[in-house]
């Protein structure tokens, strides 16, 4: 079935097969020790422009995030991230699970705004009982967001003021980075990203992977025994090779770049085709995730069909819907798509 | 100096002091297993006319929280509360810390509203994605809640309804309770909360002892190996006797009751007197806290003579306190209060 | 009935009620900052010659020891503690509750051998694959131990030194202190054991106090934020006046080491009277809790009449049993003791 | 370099090469939703003679083993397992991280001896204080253990009789399973095993996967809401395909089992070969690891040119290391070992 499901519906890219197969019979030390996670870690301290970060593989983002925050927070601290950040809904409570709170601000367009962040620490401070209370100990943002919505440049610099001002560390999960850096109208750069937070993390599952993220701790700041707080959550992959190579390939001539702007090419196409069709948007995204408010008839229509995804509800006769694109899809798949919608519409015109 | 401060800056009232004098010597055995304990119990189980109530004591209202809703949920369950509830925002993060997430729906007048309930619970179910999301597992309410409003009998039936048509337990969070049930206009008894929860806490730190907090499970719904779970939380106390005697005390003949009258009684008081002095009021109370919005000068000249809480911020130039009264608070507490305020006042307006 | 079940069976000392109730109705602000914890903290940091002691008081000992443990451990550390440790066995998991591994090493009279702390810190060190274990982030003795017995000066030194020398705080779990220091042959004062450990705890519940315990860190060395930590596993109390007064009382004219004496005395006379009648000892104790091996028929017949504790099965035949004196012991107890066991012992030789 | 350090030293075997490259385009659904899981899964069934098992791929062995103890034991067990266990030592406290305790058992060869299981569980029934300690809640075991050593058909029978009486679930741990089945003198097949315990894995890693476990719930006894409790440790992949068809390969036309054949095969032979040569055994292993004795500076000689694992100090002159060999193992690189091996004693000697 054809699909805009989501952005990991296709193995990994012919580059990274390839590389696999051909490193296959090296006999490689075990848990990221491996010549191919030194290599992809260089490569990656080039391309975000920090010389001296110090770069984790790791499995999964959900996996990711719960490592890399509870690494960083005190056991008195939570994160502090939007309504509708991932952390916050769709990771079944995996930080909660290591002890730790999610301290919600409201969203805007899927991101937080440096206004509420810095009226949320100053009230915290000013708070004369806050000793009762989770101390903001991080602030989480997702980039692109749920939403598939960015920070500007001019954006992620008040928040990183604030987080420095109040000494509080910017963690940047960057699941869907790939297509966030190709995204229309994005003036932030990686190495600029780099800059403005203390720890992110650049995507790969989403981004041509099998699997993998890499963490970037651009300023001798990772925490200490890292290694063993990777392994205690189970996130230490023995054969490490399998994520250095991939990323190695991603971090090589550009891919990783070119594979971002595949991807968000395809989504302008497919905005562009779904708004000549009428369609009704949720939020405006420019990146690799649109969303779209269906009628529930049509939306099943469709579905038997064309694979995507339930997003919310959005009232008793609508749904909201995501259709993805990614590195793998592919010009044929949106031909496809007109082809089927149109057939549909022409339906249910009689 | 004369304190407002909260209902718990007094020691115990008379009769447990007696209480705790008379049996000192008596050799009992320790962790609850006592004959105080089990009298207590069964008083209790008489006023809440459930007859097999389980009833455990503990020492605190954050950890009899921690404690009920950790032993409660599923590991991937979260607990339903307002957003201003106490579990939410001044417990440090208890719950969290137990591994479980606070799942925050909207507060009205410190309350959950039924219909938000609702509503909540019902999208969870529809969304397609719930398995990545915390499931709701509870509900947890507190009655007085923290900004001293009360359930309406009908409030507490309809969201009971909800809870079981989701098969959800009903917690609430009693710290108050004995304020609460003599609260203005108050009209839900104490057995017919214990019929409507699945399980809830009687306060007593905060109405008349030194400490302790009374839990009852109604009907054969303790969980497994309750006893091992309080102590693995650090919840066990060795010289049980301490809560039972007071416990028993307070349950003997209508003890609890009339000092909950008490504190609501000089509440009202407070109340007239501020109203009539012309102070603002934030919220609508009928038990032993009011919330006055207070120009933070006259506060500060305030709080020189008067102890009392900061709520929270309301605007630049103002804040919320609060002026708790209890069943320790005096006539000759309110008087001298008013000829504290009145002799400011009179200064100010020079 | 007759009891030398545990040193928890009273209620207060004499002391102690009195001064509750003459403090009983002065308004005190909560959560541990009234004056009679500021006194209480002042008069231990001259009873233990650390005039800059920060001293916490909590309400029981496996609260405390969860407490104080997972708050100086970081997230990849464990606690090593002797495998008979209260921590251990005794505490229903309460320390793995707070997500750490307890390390158990080998016992000896229920003390761990200095010897075998080295050479198990040795061989961690050197182990070349300890980045997947547990690292040792705090060593935990009881002194007195689980089995009444004391860590000589010359042995706790010795702990002490190796600790420092691996950079390993070292922490005593003082729940029977009193009893310690009045220990027969006890050669440690509560000023060395300040100064020796990194924090340790004075305990209260077991030597006169309705509950609490004082835990002491000597050198400003409180983990941040520690109030917040004790909030967060519902260990602080509202009242902690209640703590505060009792130590105030137990620090005041050296009561608490009259009342540690005096169950020494006690238990010396206990011991020799059990030896007279010909009961074997289990283990040698100098304190307070003593330990002696029944036949099962014989302690199910002692058991109608007094009150002891099982500790363990001996074997298919005999079981281990504790009887402990304490501050409330009475001569009159022990004469009423002889006449029980003389009169079984007459009765079973019939 | 040459290496025997461990059986994760190379990638995948080429028939799950040839397969990840031919599916790569398939639009597959994600988080292990996808045919080939389902399709991995009935092989499974098959292979395991349960055809109702439910069978969950994650990706590796300690994340596996976290999640599936955590999802099993109540909030107040732990898990039995011999102190030599991967989950007593090497997993950097994982399970403790979940908040439970590792009970630990003597160890016979890396193994729990049924009678030292019977004897433990007996004791906790008949101790009068098991409410203060932690509940034995679940039974690992290792096969092949640690070092390589393997239950029998008896031994297993009568740990599950014995875990079947006590009701307490049983785990087996089959990271290197596939070595284990191909053991010399093993009696045990996949069925009897899959009979047997309650829960078990099929280890992917180690033998011929990137990366991949099979856990394997025998009869409709997977924890409740599964996926979620994986999601919450951040084990669910996105990708699961990657699991699935890995799997897939590995159960189809006998290959896992012909994987292992293979790496125990080299191991007789290096046994044999070290044997000849005179090395000293630490311990007899039947399977594809073997555990030799070896003085420090041949060590040190010996790992300049053949990579080893370190396992533990034997004594102040001797260290053991271990020797694996796996399904990439060849003739050739045992000829080249001897080749090494010779020459540096022949150096030696002179």
């Amino acid at each position: 079935m054809l699909s805009f499901a989501s952005d990991y519906t296709e193995g990994a890219c012919e580059e990274i097969l390839q590389k696999l197969a051909e490193t296959n019979r090296e006999s490689l030390p075990g848990y990221g020790m491996d010549r191919y996670c030194q290599s992809a870690a260089r490569k990656i301290q080039e391309a975000t422009g920090c010389p001296e970060a110090e770069v984790y593989f790791l499995v999964g983002g959900t996996q990711t995030n719960a490592v890399v925050i509870s690494s960083i927070l005190a056991p008195y601290e939570g994160v502090v991230a939007a309504q509708t950040g991932h952390v916050s809904i769709h990771e079944a409570g995996a930080i909660e699970y290591t002890g730790h709170k999610v301290l919600q601000l409201p969203e805007k367009d899927g991101k937080i705004d440096p206004a509420d962040l810095q009226e949320y620490l100053q009230n915290f401070e000013a708070d004369a009982n806050h000793d009762h209370m989770v101390f903001p100990g991080m602030v989480y943002l997702s980039h692109p967001t749920e939403y598939g919505t960015l920070y500007s440049r001019k954006e992620l610099q008040a928040i990183s003021e604030i987080c420095r001002s109040y000494e509080i560390p910017l963690y940047l999960d960057g699941a869907r980075l790939g297509y966030g850096l190709a995204g229309e109208e994005n003036d932030l750069s990686l190495s600029e990203i780099a800059h403005l937070c203390d720890v992110f993390y650049i995507g790969g599952t989403k981004v041509g992977a099998f699997c993998g993220e890499a963490v970037v701790f651009g300023e001798k700041n990772v925490p200490a025994h890292f290694i063993t707080r990777i392994k205690q959550q189970g996130a230490l992959l023995a054969k490490g090779r399998l994520l250095g190579i991939q990323f190695d390939v991603l971090f090589t001539d550009g891919l990783y770049e070119r594979l971002g702007r595949h991807a968000v090419e395809m989504a302008a196409a497919l905005k562009k085709g779904l708004k000549q069709r009428g369609y009704t948007f949720f939020r405006e995204s420019p990146t690799n995730q649109q969303f779209v408010i269906l009628e529930n008839d049509r939306m099943e229509q469709i579905e038997k069909e064309v694979s995507v995804s339930f997003w919310e509800r959005y009232d008793e006769d609508h749904t909201v819907v995501r259709f993805a694109t990614s590195w793998a899809t592919r010009e044929a798949d949106l031909e496809h798509l007109w082809e089927i919608l149109d057939r549909i519409e022409a339906e249910r015109e009689k």
